[in-house]
């Protein structure tokens, strides 16, 4: 083999995988969106065909003996081809260490546990839901003591999702932002509550998702290659490439707001997706790096910039012209006041930026103690219930609006949710090295998103995973990851907003 | 290789071919529904690593090694498996004949030509489709003469949809319909016009949404299982297998007729893909067997069935729920008047049950005399104005409403069109055998779509792919096919119609 035809069949290689990825990716996508309830066997069935193609292919002896011959001859590499090698590599040996039969399973265990998933949550009927999510938490399980044996599993998962995360890390960085978060809240619920009645009412489907398509313009996402559909839960994937990315919303008719913010949240995941270096399309460099920068870019849009008083500002020309009656007697401070009104409630995905990372923490604590052994996926539900109340000092009516609510463990994303309020500490740092070159500030008052993006681009985006999670931040930031620079940034925002 | 495993290989074989005609089928679905513009490139490079896949797997020295082993022990297989086998081999010698780079450049032509079609019918640019479109058919020649070296490439094409035609008996067959349908068409022009007002209008697309669901569940379409979304060029689909199929309309603002009549046409097709023998799945004989036949249910239930009075008399009370303002004036005999007026127009898929056929003689014309070498691509426009002119006696305003109407030729489907005639007819033949044990009438009347079904499910649907389509029709039929069936009816409903 020469260097040279080793380096095109690598290329080769990529296209093949991501052809695969596409076809996968797509098939979920349709279940999420626009399948017929009766069809998810169908798609189970091939998926388990497509996940073992693409399995062999993946692991395959041919591969395994071109990378090993690249990866012996680095120094004849770019510095992309050796990241590409390294990363398929790690991948691959990850993968051989779970048997093939095993794998296929997995694959079609996550398309039933989607599937009873959605009925679950539609039927608020978590016993429907409990055995198939303790086989999804045993299989996880399962996999990590294949691919580390002699690590924790779910620091295992962790790690998967961000690089060098463990519980040992989670812990602490929780613990900072507790010892900050909780104080505030206090202080807060001292004072008298913001008005955020502007937000409800009846706002038709139709004008949201007028506001939606004006959003992603603002927000400067090509939207030639960045489609939006409705879903159940909303999230952003790409096909095959960066060339194609699909986010997905869920309006509701009572709330202009929560469609609002799942479009900029999940335009932000796009936006990242979307900017990865051309010629990185179909290899494994393409779209992001890790989980925790993902959400550093879609908390960033939804918060830093869209719960801005200039952003809010902005936008509420469009959405006064869009529900004139509703907002007849409303101005732009007043829908500034209603997004950001600091309110511990049910919902993860609606929740206040403050409280936010609490709902994280539940979850964190919950998955935690499941793979410690602790809890029971039957107990799941009661313990719950309670670590709301703990956190947040709520009761929880029922499990749909419960442990039911997220799709992330049917999903198969168990040791994901840490990285959510990880992305927000991450896009506070980023916002503030970013001002000490780009007037933020003026450019969301002028609409102007091109320096914004542009920073965005320069520092993060068109990296794709060439460098990993912990270098890619210290690169953009020229300094160590510090939470206190979120913290400091809810403080200043919320004493502000609640006098305090 | 023991016959037992080779059953049991042949299975599993038909399930990988299953999965990728899954990933295929969705990705074109995708593009054809709610991909974004710019990602037509992406699915290309996606469609030509899949199809490259499942070339080699289809064609493969292991797979033809299987197939002939079972081949030369057919004593030994079911009707079913001989059926299969020998579909597959007959399939693969064609496949083989084609070359690998070949196969997959056409796979490429095909995505490029669909989505340049989508933009040049847009902008009404004939002239931007023209070097695709000449691509296309010349790769037709060239596959047809791969293929079958010793047959005429349009006879190649019109066998290839429906087995056993050809431009010999295309053109006896057209020669029939146009004795009995141009005098007919003349008496027509001479009585008084039938009043169609009732059909246009100002319809929410959300109300024709209702009754597109409305449609389909009266069709006893399992919807669990079925699938409705919009498209420019109304189509059915099958995602790997008949539990997973999908219909597509194209809803007009201003004449609801045209997404109902879409939607039951395409509900003939998904009906009888839907109703295969569950053991089909995964296999070649899962759903249709040939255009013909297919076009014989869709125009079954679109116009036997759907423009019939006592259809239009059955769904008239949702209609008028639906649109009370619009249909404030007008009765079901005004209704089943409109949709049955007779008046050559431009858009085939809009055209009346009578002067259908002579749209479907256009293109037959057209692509035979291009498949001999006497019409250029070039000169297409033209020359489809002309037999415009000459078969219907209308003016083509521009290529919009002309050439560029359709989806099939940038489809790949060449060859297709005079199925539909072929179907109009085949269908007829099925409902005078289907009348001597149902009384049809009575069940539209009724609304009670199941025996009439059933008849369809017993003799057609769930055959699947196990006979030819002269099989299936004489077994059926009880005698051969007979196309004045067809013309009779033509003739006996139109002419009290228009009291001729």
């Amino acid at each position: 083999m020469t260097i040279e035809q080793a380096k095109k069949d690598l290329i080769s290689l990529g296209a093949k995988l991501s052809a695969y990825n596409h076809a996968n990716a797509l098939i979920y996508f349709d279940g999420a969106t626009t399948a017929p309830k009766g069809t998810a066997q169908n798609r189970a069935q091939t998926l388990s065909v497509l996940g073992e193609e693409s399995y062999k292919l993946s692991t395959g002896e041919e591969t395994v003996k071109l990378l090993e011959f690249l990866d012996s001859n680095k120094e004849q590499l770019s510095v992309e081809e050796q990241r590409i090698v390294y990363l398929m590599l790690k991948d691959i040996r990850e993968m051989q260490k779970i048997p093939l039969e095993e794998y296929i399973e997995f694959q079609k265990l996550m398309v039933e546990a989607d599937d009873v998933w959605h009925t679950a949550k539609e039927n608020d009927d978590f016993a429907l839901f409990e055995p198939v999510l303790e086989k999804v938490f045993n299989f996880h399980k399962k996999i990590a003591n294949w691919c580390a044996p002699d690590k924790d599993p779910y620091d295992y998962w962790l790690d998967n999702y961000e690089t060098g995360l463990s519980k040992a890390r989670c812990d602490e960085f929780f613990a900072t932002l507790r010892s900050r978060i909780v104080p505030l809240l206090k202080k807060i619920s001292d004072k008298p509550q913001l008005d955020d009645s502007c937000i409800y009412g009846d706002f038709s489907i139709d004008k949201q998702s007028e506001l939606s398509d004006y959003l992603m313009r603002l927000m400067k996402i090509d939207i030639n290659h960045c489609g939006l559909q409705t879903t159940e839960h909303p999230f952003t994937i790409s096909f095959g490439s960066h060339h194609d990315v699909r986010i997905t919303t869920n309006y509701k008719k009572e709330n202009f707001v929560s469609s609002l913010y799942s479009v900029v949240h999940e335009g932000g995941h796009a936006l990242y997706d979307l900017n990865s270096k051309d010629e990185y399309a179909y290899t494994v460099l393409d779209g992001g790096v890790s989980m925790g920068i993902h959400e550093s870019q879609s908390r960033f849009y939804e918060n830093l910039i869209g719960r801005s008083r200039e952003y809010i500002e902005y936008i509420f020309p469009k959405i006064k012209e869009l529900f004139p009656h509703q907002m007849e007697n409303y101005t732009a401070d007043d829908l500034y006041k209603a997004v950001n009104k600091v309110q511990p409630s049910l919902i993860r995905i609606e929740a206040d930026e403050l409280t936010y990372c609490l709902h994280i923490m539940v979850r964190y604590e919950l998955e935690k103690r499941i793979f410690a052994g602790e809890l029971s996926v039957h107990d799941l539900p009661k313990e719950w219930n309670n670590l709301y109340k703990e956190y947040l000092g709520i009761d929880v009516p029922n499990d749909k609006q419960g442990v039911l609510q997220d799709s992330h463990w049917s999903g198969g994303n168990i040791g994901y949710f840490p990285s959510y309020a990880l992305g927000s500490a991450y896009g506070a740092q980023f916002l503030k090295k970013m001002k000490e070159t780009v007037d933020v500030e003026k450019c969301i008052s002028e609409g102007n998103f091109e320096p914004i993006n542009n920073w965005n681009k320069e520092h993060i985006w068109k990296y794709g995973s060439l460098f990993t999670p912990t270098e890619l931040l210290e690169n953009a930031l020229g300094e160590k990851f510090d939470p206190s620079v979120f913290t400091d940034y809810l403080e200043e925002k919320f004493s502000k907003l609640y006098n305090l």
